[in-house]
């Protein structure tokens, strides 16, 4: 007795508006007869089908009166990849297994991925054929050092292949990127606007904060918008030479976007998943040129030289064999760079270093123009030992604000940051020298704050590192949008007494 | 500026009748005030407090007009969880970061966890403080042989402890467990009745399958009541002597529950996540005396003697430390026992072999002797040499079936196994001897013909290893109980002709 198949039966669609980030997700009632048919039950992966699309989600069973029989629920990402209209029809089927999913677990069991591996699944993962917990596991099974630099490699080009690659047609594009971990370092805005004043080509796209409480995409929307797409992106460096926009908005490397948030909320940023993320949007973006800024302290991300060099080995191997020129600058690692943590107060500090403010904090301003002289000299635009004197003049004459200033309206116009409502201010209660300050533990007050997704969430700092304080002086200020998140970060930050440490001895001055 | 802590907002809960499994989910409104004064934002983990309980659960915004303003939803897990009924007054805080996060985070820098780190983890999992990609994480961060003796053991513990763990007062109980990857498999209700029959105490608890088309859970639900509480189980026992219960539902061990939920999605089940989840079952039951059968085949769980060796030796050491006795039964792993697949066809394979029926499969029969015979002596019950024997004489006097058809009474009465209304039956085309069968393939069928969940799926078999099989002979049949299944199962099979083997030359027979 062999079966034939039944016309698959046709399901109204229903627009639920339920936010489940990328995983597309369906909802059909259990007495659904589809659900009986096909044998779907609770968490099936089901492929779902319209007239013009199909995607892979994830299946919520439905027991309420939410939906009417012979409709289908959407969640807003399942609704938008699937481009639906209410009740437009769609039928369901079994997905064939994800093939890839194989590789993942051959990762898992130790084993080396070729470049087909990757590439079957990175676009799995831009499908959407992954549920979060097979993203969760293959963040997990690349994790540490488990990938090798020929792995790193294939990654890298599996996810630039995933999307849309620019071609400037210039001989030298350049772009700069810092491996994180130290809070408030802020300088791509800066170096941007130094650069591009200097006649060269810097098309910037950032990514958002992954584990910490910004990232140069979360600054720069609180100045301008960074959602270009790649049509609004060639206008504005065709205009300026360069841009400073949000990667994500144009599909260069989309898998990585996809991997980020599980990434965030498993708090896991691997080093050959962080070479893949950053190589793959460079090379995406048109560059030819990098400059690796890696700041090495005891809690930066990176916290020996030891490990600095690893990292930048395997950068430079990577770099090497994908065909794009990288310099790797070592920076001081110790502390936050500039006064503010989160994506407004970081704004504020990016605003005074270009505008030439007396107050302006001199270690953001220093590290940009280190970095830009270097990568001045890297271009050939300054020759060599000239760079910094170079990048110095250009900021100090406003040329930068003033090519920073074009590129903001260019991308739609220069907005004003904001201000958080909620405010809470550490004052010391003794007198003496800051001896210490945990990177981590002060990234993760202004997470607490609510930064980035509350852009004026996070940190401002008073006191650096060797600078002496009184009792009553300013230590620090929380800034949240909530009160629950303002108290939340205030908890934490007095259950670690640790975070900034004063030496002992009273001094005088 | 310091802000006090709002009065918090109390919500009212409505069920939504939406079934995510073991994660918890909450849906709010985009436009909750709760939102903006709590900054939470889709995915955010929230804790939801009632008058008596909290849980964490995964946030989902609502931009429809599913809730009302003051309404708060709730999945199923959630909801039960909870214990709340409509209009139940809930609020919402933000949870502490969960701590054992960051011993997961170490572990896949490939650092070794402690026993305190494990029950960390382990009791935040019970406790529902882990999202599913956390789960993922943690899984394959212990993935392959990430795990060493020690820490399967601090793991193992830890497990025990975070459920109930019973006490039988008896000197000696014994139990046994089958590594797996051996579809049809299914000794363990013949063995039990074979040892309580003769006295031992046997109080079997099982899992249902992780990745395979059955568990002994599963099975023998189609024959029983498994979910017993804890009381009914041990009624069970004091009057047979044993019991054939699901583990789910007396909460032994119950973080391996909501671990295998997630093994099952990723098909991922590690040596050392293997043993700790066996172990700790077993010695939350209160074994004393436990066989682990480790089937070895090319296609099997367990693929060479040098592998198994190392799976038995793991067993042995962490078994030692947490004072249970082991031994160890190697056996034949080439090819699928019995002549069912799937719940109720193995089902009816016990049936036949315990009551002797003619046609009752031999290897399922013999192998359940072996077993039976090895745990009669091991447990001081038969003299060494005699203990096949005297199990044979058990189960071909009857005595076997009499006891499991008195456990099955005592459990709550004795089902019929039902039957699938869908069939396909693969013929072969030529002449030839059975020359091999892939386990691995021949369960990914009956996976997708719809086992475990759809009871009576799966695949029958008609030619074993050897056998001498004439064009148009049946090999095999696929049960289903649904078309979509069927024709999915039947593709699989079409495109794997691989799956069963026959020897090119025609023999006369």
């Amino acid at each position: 007795m062999i079966s034939t198949p039944e016309r698959a039966t046709t399901l109204q669609a229903r627009r639920l508006g339920i936010d489940t980030r990328q995983e597309p997700i369906i909802y059909l009632r259990a007495d659904s007869p589809v659900c009986r048919s096909e044998g779907f039950s609770a968490l099936s992966r089901v492929l779902v089908h319209t007239e013009h699309n199909k995607i892979i989600a994830t299946l919520n069973i439905i027991t309420g009166e939410m939906l009417r029989r012979g409709q289908i629920g959407f969640s807003e990402s399942a609704w938008l990849r699937l481009h639906l209209n209410t009740d437009d029809n769609v039928w369901l089927s079994h997905p064939r297994p994800v093939q890839s999913l194989s590789h993942v677990r051959a990762k898992v069991y130790g084993h080396s991925l070729n470049k087909s591996q990757f590439q079957e699944i990175i676009n799995d993962i831009v499908d959407g054929r992954y549920a979060d917990v097979h993203i969760a596991a293959f963040i997990t099974a690349c994790g540490d050092d488990k990938l090798n630099d020929t792995e790193i490699t294939a990654l890298t080009q599996a996810m630039i292949d995933s999307g849309s690659r620019i071609d400037w047609e210039e001989p030298l594009v350049i772009d700069k990127h810092c491996v994180g971990g130290l809070p408030g370092n802020r300088t791509t805005p800066i170096v941007v606007s130094i650069l591009a004043a200097s006649g060269l080509t810097m098309p910037k796209t950032s990514s958002r904060a992954i584990t910490s409480p910004a990232g140069t995409a979360d600054t720069m929307e609180t100045m301008t918008d960074v959602s270009l797409t790649l049509e609004q992106m060639k206008q504005v460096v065709k205009q300026e030479g360069a841009c400073l926009a949000w990667g994500g908005s144009v599909r260069l490397s989309p898998s990585d976007d996809i991997l980020i948030q599980v990434e965030r909320a498993l708090d896991i940023d691997s080093e050959g998943q962080l070479i893949a993320s950053v190589l793959s949007k460079k090379i995406a973006a048109g560059a030819t040129h990098v400059l690796i800024d890696i700041p090495v302290g005891p809690t930066a991300k990176v916290r020996s030289q030891e490990a600095a060099d690893k990292l930048a080995n395997s950068f430079m191997t990577v770099g090497e064999r994908l065909g794009i020129k990288i310099q790797i600058l070592y920076t001081d690692g110790s502390q936050p760079v500039g006064n503010g943590i989160g994506p407004t107060l970081e704004a504020k500090d990016v605003m005074a270093v270009l505008q030439n403010d007396t107050d302006a904090p001199q270690d953001l301003k220093q590290r940009a123009l280190t970095m830009a002289g270097a990568m001045l000299e890297m271009s050939g635009t300054a020759t060599p030992g000239t760079g910094s004197d170079k990048a110095t003049s250009i900021l100090e004459t406003g040329l930068a604000w003033e090519k920073f200033a074009s590129i903001c309206n260019a991308q739609g116009g220069m907005k004003q940051p904001g201000e958080a409502s909620y405010l809470y201010k550490l004052m010391t209660e003794k007198a003496g020298r800051v001896e210490s300050i945990d990177n981590r533990l002060l990234a993760q007050v202004a997470k607490l704050a609510g930064a980035p997704i509350d852009l004026t969430a996070g940190v401002e700092i008073h006191a650096k590192l060797g600078q002496q304080v009184h009792p009553q002086d300013p230590l620090l200020t929380i800034h949240a949008e909530s009160s629950g998140e303002l108290n939340y970060a205030v908890d934490f930050l007095e259950s670690h007494p640790d975070i900034i440490c004063l030496t002992s001895e009273v001094t005088d001055t």
